[in-house]
């Protein structure tokens, strides 16, 4: 099988633009085909609405975007691509006809995959050229963010195309799950069908509503799945002695009408079956250290939800704002006004778990970008803004010093303070510091130089009068305050 | 109703011992009741195993810890509490009996509530004194972390007994869910239970293993459970006209046999009981703007998990390891071996679109972060690595300054130089170039010292030797380079 340089997308719907999403951020070219020309703009749209989160998944180095094409002639896609999705309506004679054809085009080396959500690849295969080269590759929206992607092979299918498809699914990003047996529906969406009937069961019968069914999994199990499975958080509830406990206690609730599905017999086989799975999860590892790791990710996801106030992140948000309250320390801190007496207080945040390197630490990158919104909650507040950019006016960074004292640990309170240290009509020179919210310590400190710029002329340029008279107020205010340990300094060895 | 001080608990097993846990971390005493006498150092092992993960859940100031007392007097626990949970085994007639039992020692204000996941409040207060003050308050596993509890009346309950223990677990840092007819299973527990047997039945019918099925849902729909549910997610899966659309597209799947599940007949009813539902829950809010939140934490979620290399972490991990390795460009670069004769050339990227700031331009921190990755590089050249971290020692960056001279565009392919500038037996000093490919213009410098420290003493160490003779001959080479114009730099107005 060839290494896959550029991927040709069959059929451009909200999966096709998932693909190319995710391939194009990942350096691979793409070539969109679709009978249809009216989706030429569709596609590029759904790529450039993938791009702002795909942007932040990782800030590794990417390499150069890959280049996105368009064709409305499936043939031409087939003669050029390396690799081949198809992602047309759920039809299986529509399907059959179509990666035939475009089967005739492409070489035997080039795999060709369907992100079929639950046909059989035996059937999808059956009047292709060379259908050792095609299995189904099925993935979950949105495509460009979800890594899980089921491959399926059929009867005709090699080992060598399962193997090249999970490489190629690898370097884009993905979880390669190889589905050994071909059933309708493959994994996934056999267990995604059972949980949506029961809802659909439960709305049809007036038990609740789609809301509370919704809520009844995201504030409780759905924190669970996003990291373990049922079965292996079943062998946490066995305790000890894990799945086989469970089996055992809670093997006649199977018999009970809790769902409309019914179990299968309880049999020795599959207690077995079940045991030696989820002892193979486990890895030798003991109930213990697996229930830390759980309870390590179920805190983690928590508090990031909270940054977003949705789900168990708004309920832990609710609780915090009580707690803050019920400790009524709104008039504890800064009980005067900052910027009447000392430094510009900008910034409050905590250090976000995606900021934690591998060494434990906030990355120095995260530094600057607190720093970068503490310079810029200064410039709202002395009016460079919008309009003042529009007006062709800007300050430019043209130096920082950044000087790291101590550690700030994952989920601690933190702000930013802001001092002038000087000013002339083209420049700003400022010092922030980045303290713990819990003992005040300087966990890092900044200088910086600004420059003000025309930014048509691309030159420096004098500040504005009416930001000029207030950055004049606060230098004279915070002339008073003084000199940081941390201004001024130069990088150097020390003398031994 | 009256205000919950004291919490008794009816019961300590792995339930149990979550409620206890919970309730003292926000304040709560408890008193844990347990015929058994044993149970009382098992309940304090629970509580101290679930602490850590309690510990990092909020840093909003506590209230102190609430005291943990046990007995192995039920009927006098239930003279004391001020709310009473119950966790016994799920065998209805022995809890009809203690909880007929506890009714007639706790005074008629006390609230008393069944963990029970699956029977039916109706039968669970049938033979107590004061039946109104009775519910099901179902909580999850870990019952110290999960937020969700499921609460349900029986016949008999008052609107007050539901309303006070909403109160109650909400300040505790719950998300009460109130189940508003009675079912078997309630509503979490059916859901779950139709997903669990379709496992068994996959597992009984030999199609996956207990792992490959667990794997189908984490990297997959697990994540997106963590925070919107089946329904909402169908919404956004229907595009602009959410779940009308997708049942109307996805309708004839229940018909086929994706689950052993059969589904109701999707009738004009059911099929506006499914809009209408959404509807409420989408509550205004575009499907854009739905799916954007939706983005926004299945990034964030993947980022935190990557932190414990866990699931959609552990292949977000490899994917970064992999463009880590690409990145370093070690051998392809230039023909020649770059460290023979000039600064190491360490990163090949570009500048990428969500880079680009307000102004147009690259934002600063993200300067830092390709600094930062020059750095990685570097270590990982001479053998910096994971294997080196793991033995207990790393370098920190303790200052960096950065000198901004151009502009870079956006898509500019750029590239990074570091030049060793100094070195001890602790401190590397550097200075980092980042450079436009097209015309090698020096965009940026970074100057930078960094410390090697012992990461367990949390103090300066020696560099091991292995790495120091990679340094050493790395100084020797770079001695002969020009010290650089950017370097030794202190910031300050220059003199008018």
């Amino acid at each position: 099988m060839r290494e896959v340089k550029t991927l040709g997308l069959l059929g451009t719907g909200v999966i096709g633009g998932g693909w190319a999403a995710r391939a194009l951020h990942f350096g691979i070219d793409v070539i969109a085909a679709d009978v249809k020309p009216e989706m030429q703009e569709w596609i590029r749209g759904a790529v450039a609405n993938a791009e702002p989160a795909l942007a932040r998944l990782t800030f590794a180095p990417l390499p150069p975007k890959g280049k996105l094409t368009f064709t409305t002639d499936l043939d031409a896609m087939a003669a050029q691509a390396d690799f081949i999705q198809e992602n047309i309506p759920e039809q299986l004679p529509l399907k059959q006809r179509i990666l035939a054809q475009v089967s005739r085009h492409a070489p035997a080396d080039v795999i060709i995959a369907s992100s079929t959500s639950g046909l059989m690849p035996t059937d999808l295969q059956r009047d292709m050229v060379a259908p050792e080269r095609f299995c189904v590759a099925h993935p979950f929206n949105p495509v460009y963010l979800l890594p899980l992607v089921e491959i399926v092979g059929g009867e005709k299918t090699s080992a060598a195309t399962i193997e090249a498809s999970k490489r190629f699914f690898t370097y884009i990003g993905m979880h390669a799950l190889h589905v050994r047996r071909e059933v309708p529906g493959h994994l996934t969406d056999r267990l995604q069908e059972a949980l949506w009937r029961e809802i659909l069961h439960m709305v049809n019968d007036g038990v609740a509503t789609t809301g509370e069914l919704d809520d009844s999994i995201i504030y409780g199990p759905g924190l669970r799945w996003a990291a373990m499975g049922t079965n292996l958080i079943y062998h946490l509830a066995g305790g000890e002695s894990g799945m086989r406990h469970m089996l055992a206690q809670f093997g006649p609730c199977l018999k009970w009408p809790w769902t409309k599905l019914e179990a299968p017999e309880l049999s020795e086989q599959l207690i077995d079956r079940m045991v030696e799975g989820t002892q193979a999860q486990a890895a030798g590892r003991s109930i213990r250290e697996i229930e830390r790791l759980r309870d390590d990710y179920l805190v983690a996801i928590q508090q990031v939800l909270r940054n977003f106030n949705i789900g168990a992140g708004a309920t832990l948000k609710n609780l915090e704002t009580r707690l803050y309250t019920d400790a009524s320390l709104e008039h504890t801190y800064d009980g005067v006004k900052p910027e009447l007496d000392g430094p510009l207080r900008l910034v409050s945040t905590e250090v976000r778990p995606e900021w934690i390197d591998y060494n434990g630490h906030m990355t120095d990158s995260r530094y600057m970008q607190v720093f970068g919104d503490a310079m810029d909650a200064m410039y709202r507040r002395i009016g460079v803004d919008e309009d003042y950019r529009a007006s062709g006016h800007m300050f430019y960074t043209v130096e920082s010093h950044i000087s790291y004292l101590t550690e700030a640990r994952v989920n601690e309170p933190i702000y930013v303070t802001t001092q002038m240290l000087g000013l002339d009509q083209k420049r700003l020179h400022v010092f922030h510091r980045l303290l713990r919210e819990r003992d005040n310590e300087l966990v890092a400190a900044c200088e910086q130089m600004h420059l003000h710029v025309d930014t048509h002329a691309h030159k420096a340029a004098l500040i504005r009068p009416e930001v000029f008279s207030k950055l004049e107020a606060l230098r004279a205010t915070h002339a008073a305050l003084p000199a940081p340990n941390q201004a001024g300094r130069h990088i150097g060895m020390p003398a031994h």
